[in-house]
């Protein structure tokens, strides 16, 4: 069960560097992709930057709706992790194909993966470099972790 | 001894998002700061974004001379790199006091780290975000690897 998580904390949870489970919106149906190219890049507001190729089926849901939940795996949900990079949501629901729980999120439409043990709420706040690098800046409004989690192991490429 | 690491290779040395070493120039003085803000933006030309704070000593330095070496330090050095990031190379000089060793680079002038087993050379080539975000857009111009060293385990904040 996750609870409401400091935003002025969550460069904790980013820094060292996780694969993470990018998900966004698009024409009612969420979509689901790994995601490791990112970094922090402000501590309040938590700012985070973040790369995703306009090959990816995502790309498209996050320019148009500006707005993405950055979910946390650990090493349980290695297997689904690299899986969910192995198929694209063009052809898949990811979330039916690979057991992934989509749960309401707070601020986004986007929504929440259950079995990660963090999620983070994000509006797009600066474009300016999605053109050039495909460079998403975005502003994390709403943090969730499950606190009965301990002893995490995340991802790492 | 490090040996020449293919430019394409370089994602898998970042993408799992260690703390790196990074040196500068200032003043013909060389400068060390330990950095975790930081990712992979493109492949090839592998191009890093990272975030350099303007309070830190090394961003004028990154600023002016546009040049720098990211340096990936293993667990064994972990020490050295937690007293590189409580000191500022302002009142020290990082190298002679925690005993790393500066070697010259190929391409730039700020050096490589001896006691880390790889390096990037690398030059800012995109500075547009650095008035707003501390944030610069390096490509990386010379990579260089130990390849005598197995079963690295980097550092992770």
């Amino acid at each position: 069960m996750k609870k409401t998580f400091s935003l002025s904390e969550v460069y904790r949870l980013l820094e060292p560097g996780p694969v993470v489970l990018l998900t966004t919106v698009r024409a009612g149906r969420p979509n689901v992709m790994p995601m490791s190219w990112h970094l922090m890049m402000e501590f309040t507001p938590p700012l985070v930057g973040c790369v995703v190729s306009n090959e990816n089926y995502s790309f498209a849901s996050l320019k148009a709706s500006r707005e993405c939940v950055i979910n946390i795996p650990t090493v349980e949900l290695a297997k689904t992790v690299v899986a969910c990079g192995n198929t694209s949501s063009s052809s898949v629901d990811k979330f039916k194909e690979f057991g992934l729980t989509a749960q309401p999120a707070k601020c986004v439409k986007a929504p929440l993966i259950a079995e990660c043990y963090a999620s983070l709420e994000c509006k797009v706040v600066d474009p300016k470099l999605v053109a050039k690098y495909d460079f998403f800046i975005l502003e994390v409004v709403q943090a969730w972790i499950d606190p009965a989690r301990k002893k995490l192991q995340t991802i790492h490429h």
